[in-house]
């Protein structure tokens, strides 16, 4: 009997291993966006570990009890999956599939291709209450650790879909306003005059590349004015205040 | 002749080492902070490193023998210097000190501890024309490649100065009207209702802590509006977002 749980427990551990992209499963490193799977998508939970010398068991002891989700106890496991190593614990979650609700706002990342800025995105998104996410592939993966752990666990709170193009995204949301956020784009947005809308996409390109001209004739483009003296805004920032701006205007 | 000639070159590279705090020179990493450093701050760039395969050596070349600035080739010195293999060019360049404007805005960041984050609200200040930046001390190194490279080079283009505290600045600048950012502000800022300013200091505090309540106390405090869903917006976002307010209000 003994020897047989022991079996089953190795081979459960074994299937355990450094993230890959292929991968039906990933983890949240550290505690705070481990607390945020647990509380925010308990259902999805595998397996909570848990190093040693963390200090704060009892409260999550209670949360996976209250879940029925198993913790364990494993230095050497969550030094494995982990890079860091101060990773004291780390949940271990099946990968889901949401749809984008239809009747709010969205945000669309196309093509982002950096992990902890998609990460960054997330967390500011939630922050000012746009909980719809698209991502218009080829794009970062919004399920490896790094791009989990940079949006503090936000990426539990929304929902997210990914586009094989955006004219699959288009075509499914034919009510939405869009804007496209273009160095080249039409109208400045300044404060005293930014345009309205209840229902809106705010449509941000890639990193290196940001949108192409052709995004120039879908709905309206937008420029937040800056000077000279960079080459362009951060993605994070762009899409900060592009969500500040239509979320804020009460 | 020739020995004693590569004698001096060798004990000039020598010197090239990996990056430290207490050094008297840094780097920059990356043909784009380089170009930025060699067209902002020629007088302080001591030398210019180029990989073998880098493809735009005529320009460089040009840039550098306008400046009289000595130019090399050399691979291993790059790889030793960076951490990135992809790293074909780096400036060597002196650390300088500067002097803030007392008649233009700034931005003061108490204690910021993370070298991205200092770097990317360097590239975002410039973005939105705010040329001055004040850190209070302890903080980051403002001058780690790391730091100079998040800054897309944009460090050479600003002033910044570190204060021992903030008391010092403070005593520094009495024109200027203080705007503290805390998730405990009084004044909410939104679009339809933000303070207007001409010459304003916008102060944040560190990326875990923020501020502490003394702030309060300290000119305006204000608070970026934000949904119960997250902790706090990433410090870059505030910082953006701030930035983006008091400048285009026009």
């Amino acid at each position: 009997m003994e020897t047989d749980f022991k079996k089953d427990w190795e081979r459960d551990n074994q299937q355990i291993k450094p993230y890959k992209k292929d991968a039906e499963y990933s983890y949240t490193l550290g505690a705070f966006p481990t607390y945020e799977l647990l509380k925010a998508k308990p259902e999805v939970v595998r397996k909570v570990l848990v190093d040693s010398g963390y200090t704060d068991q009892e409260n999550l002891q209670k949360l996976c009890k209250g879940n029925n989700i198993p913790i364990e106890t494993n230095n050497k496991l969550l030094r494995k999956i982990s890079d860091k190593e101060n990773c004291y614990v780390a949940g271990v979650f099946e990968k889901y599939s949401c749809e984008l609700r239809a009747d709010r706002p969205h945000i669309v990342l196309v093509n982002p291709s950096n992990m902890g800025n998609l990460g960054t995105i997330l967390r500011t998104a939630a922050g000012f209450g746009i909980y719809d996410i698209a991502i218009i592939l080829p794009g970062a993966d919004i399920f490896h650790p790094k791009a989990v752990r940079a949006s503090m666990g936000a990426l539990f709170r929304l929902n997210h879909h990914l586009y094989s193009s955006f004219e699959e995204y288009q075509q499914q949301f034919r009510n939405h306003e869009f804007f496209t956020f273009m160095l080249n784009g039409e109208h400045p947005l300044t404060i005293r005059d930014c345009p309205k809308a209840e229902l809106f996409s705010l449509i941000f390109g890639n990193e290196a590349t940001g949108l192409d001209d052709s995004f120039l004739e879908v709905g309206t483009s937008v420029i937040i004015p800056q000077s000279p003296d960079v080459d362009s805004l951060n993605l994070t920032i762009a899409v900060g205040i592009g969500a500040y701006v239509f979320t804020n205007q009460k």
